[in-house]
């Protein structure tokens, strides 16, 4: 059923000579199907189509496009077992991994078909005309969201489904009304080219235009610049390393016509323990927060990399508990050997920094791509001191900061980098006493946690993925839940447009009945 | 009353030792002031400052904040005739046209002071627990936007007061939370100083925390550049010519921390005139839109710089009248010899571009300062073929673009950079038959015009002033109407916070009685 090739729009091609394959890190080999990397000519023909297809899809109804992306659900549904074990076997990830993932994915298709079938996300808002207002009339203004046009998505290397083909980046811009490219991640290019197949099949069997979704396979960094370069790519999502998403951040900034860039990049996710909390319950605590560390292998982006305490026999307590509850469970294995390599390295580094002593250690031999778990400590003076400590170590890592009191908690807080989240762990009322503390984290972060952990991002509307750059790289938006549609479009004003040529979100019968402000009032009701 | 200093915070302050005038060019000399350029001790003095001021200000209520932007509305409108009579001094316009500006200033202070009063802006959105859900429970999220942090304003040089010191810019980020600096245009320093001694006053009289607003002297671009590279600043706003944003984004995109630059730039704002229109009230038409071209001596971003029509007897009888009803006007005084300058050159510069005719063009000798209009045209096919001519003349100017046929008019508009406005001139229903036409200018566009002028922005709701790149750099944002608050904020979300340390917006309670989304549902209702 993987056939190795790209889908420019519905056709499958494999122009390229350049290939490569991808890896099992549980078996350690590689796998069977071999990828035909992009080239140009295919690149320039994806961006091509989709620039076309943009011109119909940009005005397509709500229930159009809800048809659509609830078709997408379907089909990956229906790919069934094929799509979980090429998942497993590019990722080294579980079955009920693969299995939740996968009921995310399809959640988050649901949800953004939900919110275009309603329509109301469109934020229709229409001030009527005033012909006889003093000094001078009044004209009919009418506003709408609307799509940027082609949109790039990165695929993520740590959530084969739910950021990366069809995940929540290409939902989002489906559902506003962009089409979208998909630099498929090298990786898990099997799980992508399947993927990518149900999208093609669901727009065919809701007659989308051809070029409204093409999947283009790449191991290396060219394509990913080619397809940000050109100019008839209006916008990007991506998911990744800063490195990554910096690069493509410059890159786009430098084109003739600069382009917005959503990356989600990195986060340590600094969690706060308070001394009480800490002492009636540190173990408990530990116990949690081992699990959380160690969950997925420690490949989530809101991964808690930084605990942060005030000195204490507790804190001391906490930590022996922590890393030897950590060091007790059984390594599991990363996405890739690339990754195992990355984590080993970053780990080393930060051991190696003066001062950073580590608690307990997993220390038998682990299998080939497994990953050995290690939990950190350091104080708060030599934290402060060296920025290198700051840097995520992507994997089942952890550090405690002890701090020597309550101010140099707070001053560690506000010179971290931006954050995905901020975590507070306090006994009933504690908090209040740290309130310089928590404006500090809040100033940091997108998401703030009270008594829990990072890990578990919610997909509902309330909830904020994002945050202060580097978390992301405009903190305006989120890239988890249906808000996140917002990244893809932009308002748009027609002044006395005649009411039959306006699109029927703005036309006065309302016959799409959705929720509209006209004249500063939400309403359902007609004009 | 204006002393040629700088405002840090409350304090005035002239450490500098370069200085400069502004110039009165009706009277064509220079004004008696002298201005002292912010030094770097200054700049850093008034960043520090606001981020300090940034602490208290971010969680200030919305009431205290509508009073606040009340406050300065009030005090603006104390200067009385001092304020008046300084601006027409400073750019060489009418007081018609000064005490016009004022008014808009202070509604858009006061919308937004109401916007904030009322505090619904914050878009609330709730969900609450399911402790029970499997496979795992939900928590608790609640999400609102929250300000960004010190924002840097650049004021414009053709709206001294309505996109300047008190302007559309420092209102919104003011509204949102975010304390404000701003970089004095040099055109109209005294303008500007009056300005922000009455915003100072409004703190002062409302207990703002010192720091909310500075006010920064500069005659060059490097008081600017720093204040942009500063790492404390979070956002930038600036309206002006594409090579000074552009030249900002640039520069924010180097940082550390790259920031937003919300830029509101060039523009020629498009009008596309169809063949029946023409025939049957070509000559009412040209004399509107001699008065549009003609508007404030040409200096408005939506000034029509580019007319499209299909050749015909009906377009050149056009394209005649409105070249000697505009050449019958007055001359009128432009805001400084620089802009003079760059309008005589740039015009130069297009009539001297192969196949450019000038139609009829303002021949007597003219009062220094004051510019000659004209108007010019050329085929669909040499401007297709040459750029330079697609480029913006800010001043009493235009183009009439004589296209072969409906195909061309297409890919003319196709070829436009982004624009703030496009408009359609139109008989009943010949619009109908132009759909790719209008398709081709919407996607060009934040605006689109059915049987009007670009000239004359509302500033309501439904507004959207801004566009695809240049006409911004940011088209997800509009730079006019109380939605601008959004440039200047980022959703934030609170996952299972206890409800008394939660802000008033999220409480269960809904003290502050706002429209909020709870579970899906828009309401006014506590929980």
């Amino acid at each position: 059923m993987i056939s190795g090739k790209n889908y420019i729009g519905s056709q499958q091609s494999a122009k390229g000579t350049k290939t490569y394959t991808t890896f099992n890190p549980e078996a350690n080999k590689e796998n069977n199907f071999t990828f035909f990397e992009a080239t140009n000519e295919e690149i320039n023909d994806a961006i091509e189509l989709a620039a076309n297809a943009f011109k119909e899809y940009n005005t397509i109804s709500g229930s159009k496009k809800a048809a659509f992306l609830n078709a997408i659900a379907d089909e990956i549904l229906a790919l069934d077992d094929t799509l979980i074990k090429t998942y497993c076997s590019e990722t080294g990830l579980p079955e009920g991994r693969a299995k939740g993932e996968r009921g995310r994915t399809v959640f988050q298709l649901r949800s953004f078909a939900d919110l275009v079938a309603d329509g109301s996300w469109v934020d229709a808002t229409i001030d009527t005309a005033i012909p006889d207002r003093e000094p001078m009339p009044k004209s009919d203004i009418r506003k709408m969201n609307i799509p940027l046009g082609p949109v790039v998505v990165f695929g993520a290397s740590n959530f084969p489904l739910a950021y990366s083909t069809a995940g929540g980046d290409t939902a989002a811009a489906l559902a506003s009304g962009c089409p979208v490219i998909v630099k498929s991640h090298p990786m898990h290019a099997g799980t992508g080219e399947l993927v990518a197949s149900a999208i093609i099949k669901a727009a065919e069997k809701t007659n989308m235009p051809n070029g409204v979704f093409s999947n283009l396979n790449s191991s290396g960094i060219e394509v990913g610049q080619q397809l940000v370069a050109h100019q008839k790519v209006k916008a990007v999502g991506f998911t990744g390393s800063i490195k990554g998403g910096r690069a493509l951040l410059d890159l786009a900034i430098k084109r003739e016509e600069p382009i917005p860039v959503f990356a989600e990049m990195g986060s340590i996710n600094p969690v706060v323990i308070l001394p009480k909390a800490l002492k009636n319950r540190g173990e408990a605590i530990a116990k949690t927060y081992a699990g959380s560390v160690n969950l997925g292998t420690g490949q989530f982006c809101t991964n808690p990399g930084l605990i942060l305490g005030i000195k204490s026999d507790d804190l001391s307590n906490f930590t022996k508990e922590l890393a030897d509850t950590m060091v007790a469970m059984n390594p599991s294995c990363m996405l890739h050997p690339n990754i195992v390599k990355g984590y080993e390295s970053n780990k080393s580094k930060l051991i190696l920094q003066e001062g950073l002593q580590v608690v307990n250690e997993y220390k038998s031999a682990v299998k080939s791509n497994y990953a050995s778990q290690v939990i950190t400590t350091v104080s708060g003076k030599i934290f402060l001191e060296n920025p290198t400590l700051h840097q995520e170590v992507f994997g089942p890592f952890s550090m405690v900061v002890q701090c020597k009191d309550s101010d140099e908690l707070q001053q560690i807080i506000s010179q971290l980098e931006g954050q995905l989240t901020g975590t507070v762990i306090s006994d009933d009322n504690e908090i209040s006493s740290y309130s310089k503390v928590i404006a500090a984290l809040q100033n940091r972060v997108g998401r703030i946690i009270f008594n829990g952990v990072p890990t578990g991002v919610e997909v509902c509307p309330s909830m904020v993925h994002g945050g202060p750059y580097p978390a992301s790289t405009d903190s305006r938006f989120t890239a988890v839940g249906v808000s996140s549609i917002k990244r893809w479009v932009r308002p748009f004003s027609y002044q006395d447009w005649p009411n039959d040529l306006l699109p029927d979100e703005l036309k006065n019968e309302n016959p799409l009945h959705i929720s509209r402000n006209v004249n500063g009032e939400q309403t359902l009701e007609k004009i």
